[in-house]
């Protein structure tokens, strides 16, 4: 998995790209990817910006080392064209959102210079022994303000 | 898989309801249903619908026999509640929205009275050897119409 | 989910039955359902297994609630017949060795009365807290040997 | 996914080692890898494996393009140590044995140099429009040859 945060190119810069080989195991009879995996991928590459922005800090870490939780609200894809195992899956991930105790992320799929996918993803940040909202800590907030971009700048 | 067509019962008569066994295997380290499951079972519970309503063919079927493919263009769903293993997850599907080559499901899902998500889910109607939109057969859309309901009917 | 206890009927008295609707999703291009499937369904059965036999306690609960754990050190699996969606999946499911720290559960499953796969699953027990191994508690152990049948049983 | 052909060291030259970023959509509330994810983890290393040494040819392409399917007949796994995603899972995978129409791989799985699983799958070579067992062809069986060894070479 070589996640690769953006070269710096002009009006690209900032996207991180999480890479993904679709397999045989992640298609259906009508010999594209499943519908129901697409999700999981896009969730992956958000678990993955954070592993990325935060030097190795993922969910994982967040909820086990630093008691915080990012439970999703709201996810939403448009599927625009089918996936397949014969290109890497590139999906393009950013914040575009932050609230005061909510995140949003876009993630949008390619696959050989096509878009397959866009969505949006919405989480809460939760102290996570408690489930109850929490506003993250400056750390974290710092780094979203950083690479956080408008919806449409994928 | 108990899945019942709807209990006759006034207002909510006509709802599909799918029955899932949430498990160990989907839960995650916050002790809840990791939210990339969720999507998988929505759809599982709108493949049962179409088995349910069409004597036992589902999605495979419809592929297989009768070359009829159903890819979803977009998913958007709310998530209201944390599922667990505690109880069974009740899923209430129902088609909403019927047009030339498209279709929405609503699928909300049920834990112990509990709405812990509701989802809406578009395809459209492929001839499946070719990927091209095409308009369902008859005998399809009849049983649709006939359980066609408001997306806020359930 | 209609887990069954055994009907009473001699010789295949005491097998539980695990039954799974396969679906659109579980298959593969080559139109059968994908082998990496296969190992989740037998681990369901066995969860299963344990909640109908523990009244409502499978693997979350016993983990959760009884502080019990049963990591598996070792799983093989025949593969017989291809699975596919044309009929449900009974997975019969018994208990066939119990050490004193371990058990052994054999799962074999049918579709259409025909074996599609047989296999064996051991675990340990550990306290769930600490990871270490553990004699199981007394209510646990009678359970299961009334239940513990030879492998060749199913 | 970066899927390195063996390094030249010696002893350890010619085995394939495959990638997994382990995370947390991976792992159950034990905070640990579930079971049912790891052979999953392992055919993907056995897909990579042919995918590597294929030129970019793995199952999928195996199937669509060649008519030349893999189903399974067995697996045997033995799980050594939890799976976290604290490091990345090196699956070190290789042919181990080559019969006129099946073919056997080990994998072994490892985390910051630590056996975590190591097993053996086995498949038959089969006409995928037919189901039927058929040899191999040589190109395939060639690469094979060059990359056979012992099962406990890794």
């Amino acid at each position: 998995m070589r996640d690769q945060p953006e070269a710096e190119r002009g009006a690209e810069a900032d996207v991180f790209e999480h890479e993904i080989a679709v397999r045989w195991a992640d298609c259906d009879p009508a010999e594209i990817a499943y519908t129901g995996r697409i999700p999981l991928w896009a969730l992956d590459a958000i678990d993955a910006w954070w592993e990325a922005r935060l030097d190795g800090t993922g969910w994982y870490q967040l909820n086990m080392d630093r008691n915080l939780g990012t439970p999703f609200v709201r996810m939403a894809i448009d599927f625009r064209s089918p996936i397949t195992p014969r290109h890497r899956l590139i999906c393009r991930t950013w914040p575009c959102r932050l609230g005061e105790t909510s995140i949003t992320f876009r993630v949008d799929g390619y696959q050989d210079g096509r878009l397959c996918f866009e969505g949006q993803f919405t989480s809460v940040f939760v102290t996570a022994s408690e489930f109850t909202k929490a506003r993250p800590p400056a750390d974290l907030r710092a780094v979203v303000e950083a690479h956080l971009r408008p919806e449409d700048a994928g």
